[in-house]
């Protein structure tokens, strides 16, 4: 095993896939991205088409003449089916991969890419939001992260659908004024007709048409409404239920005396970090320690690439990924 | 205009659609049934469909050779477009229609099946929940039954919805154990697997199979089991938390001093009318009269129909289209 080993690691997200090409070192070699890599959102076929894209362009970055890989692990959401696996595996070895391809959760690799260490926590909250406790470098427990529809309390979604909800009740009298509903009805482009049908507004039949002709997890785009409302006091009911639904999650996979830091992602945990009751929870979580903030999990898949090629990453050679990343991004 | 005339009322239901034919005296003629007449949850043709097909059953049941009927009214849900009313009409001219078709709101027709006055209040709540305040004769101002998306508070779609999420919730520690458990997945036909993929559950993973797979408003069929598990703590809430959504949606269209009476109508509402804080709100609203309930709105869908034939329907034929339709649904 030296250094001229090659390792693929990708990070198939929802809306973007990344890969990143490191050696035994931990020395990045290349990276490349593509579109979503998800195959629950994106179905299996375009999800093994982003993989390979993002691969191609990782490929490319390194450098060298058709190159090739030693082995490869793909972190992605809900990874527990074989299909997505043998489909990657046959494309991936088209390309370069010589070796076996590894599946792991997306969100033990956004752990992985805030901590070298085994121990910890992870609570993401972006259109979707979930928790997870990581017991010796494994994810020992998640709590969330089961979908709009059955749960992913105080997400994207969550905070949208209240806020759609607020301007539909709003406009026929169930709920209070709200600053959302012009900002809505603004974002949507729709008039304030006054006009009734049927005894109902006309803008609130408006409304009806024009969210029901959007996917249900595409309401995850009015969140930001429920943030720049900051004194609207219906606005701020949304975000602490958010931050409730959220200190739920962390404490449902936190176990007293359990130790290691917390890594967070997500752009609505981001804004909610500092929300009561959440920011308490958090507080208390990590010894009063600082939060570890992640962009997205390709340096953890890097670190769980590297662990599968029975190669142990320290506090060092995690800082190299790291950074080499950043050297990688910055230059693409 | 002689008591020979005969009037087509149609109400067209979501999964029923039911046409009544009736004289100018209320004396009823034919009545006939087909499948799901609603444009917006069947689609603009096979509403049409549905509606003819009633429309021809009824027809026959009148014993008349080729029947004809000088005006029709629909009643149907947000029934506000004129592409469906220029189908039917063209349709139904087909077979027999020789004058206007008239569209109602099914919710009017709903308050028209329970009562011959121009003044009270209707409570709809079966998968959705709806309503409305009756002035001189016409729906004045409507609450909710804006979807399962976007309201329907306290429908059994919101308490289905309420189920499965609880569900979801004790899985994976975020919620407290309840009877509802073992209720769905046995509904489900999923087993209590305890092992664990990357940290979760399987049957929580079957879970999210299951109910992914169903259309969303599908889980409406588990608001049985809030009602079925009586003493358990969750099942409670959720139902305390439905009657809370519905006494709400019933204060927004509630105007004191306006009277009449309260007409209520679906299979939730049946269940929960006596369920604090709706009951109260009710009786109050009510001034403590007894609550007429309401099957549907064929009933009404006829009242509406002669109304707009320029016949006033008063309380002796009001209970002879009440008693001739029923005789109907007996002989049928």
């Amino acid at each position: 095993m030296t250094s001229l080993q090659r390792i693929l690691a990708i990070d198939a997200g929802g809306t973007t896939t990344r890969a990143l090409i490191v050696d035994a070192s931990g020395h990045t070699l290349g990276f490349g991205q593509a579109g979503g890599g998800n195959p629950i959102s994106s179905g299996f076929e375009a999800a093994s088409l982003a993989v390979v894209s993002a691969t191609r362009a990782a490929l490319e970055a390194t450098g060298v003449d058709s190159p090739t890989v030693s082995s490869a692990l793909v972190a992605l959401a809900g990874g527990n089916s074989a299909e997505p696996t043998d489909l990657m595996a046959t494309a991936l070895a088209e390309i370069g991969l010589r070796g076996p391809l590894h599946i792991e959760s997306d969100l033990l690799a956004m752990f992985c890419s805030g901590t070298p260490e085994g121990h910890g926590y992870v609570l993401i909250a972006g259109t979707g939001a979930v928790a997870g406790r990581i017991t010796d470098a494994h994810l020992d427990f998640v709590s969330d992260g089961v979908g709009w529809l059955l749960g992913d309390g105080g997400s994207g979604f969550w905070i949208g659908r209240k806020v759609a909800r607020a301007v539909a009740a709003e406009l026929d009298g169930r709920g209070p004024s709200t600053a959302l509903t012009p900002a809505l009805l603004g974002m949507l482009g729709l008039g304030a007709a006054e006009d009734r049908t049927f005894g109902r507004p006309q803008v609130q039949l408006q409304l009806i048409r024009a969210l029901y002709g959007m996917r249900p997890i595409e309401l995850a785009r009015f969140s930001p409404l429920a943030f720049a409302a900051a004194d609207d006091e219906v606005a701020q009911d949304i975000r602490h239920g958010a931050a409730t639904q959220l200190a739920n999650t962390f404490a449902a996979v936190h176990l007293e005396g359990h130790g290691g830091p917390i890594v967070v992602g997500g752009s609505v945990l981001r804004q909610l970090s500092a929300q009561p009751p959440l920011s308490t929870v958090l507080q208390d979580g990590s010894g009063r320690s600082p939060l570890i903030t992640v962009d997205d999990g390709v340096v953890g898949a890097a670190v769980l690439a590297l662990r599968r090629a029975q190669i142990a990453v320290d506090n060092d050679m995690f800082t190299r990924i790291t950074l080499g990343l950043a050297e990688l991004r910055r230059k693409a």
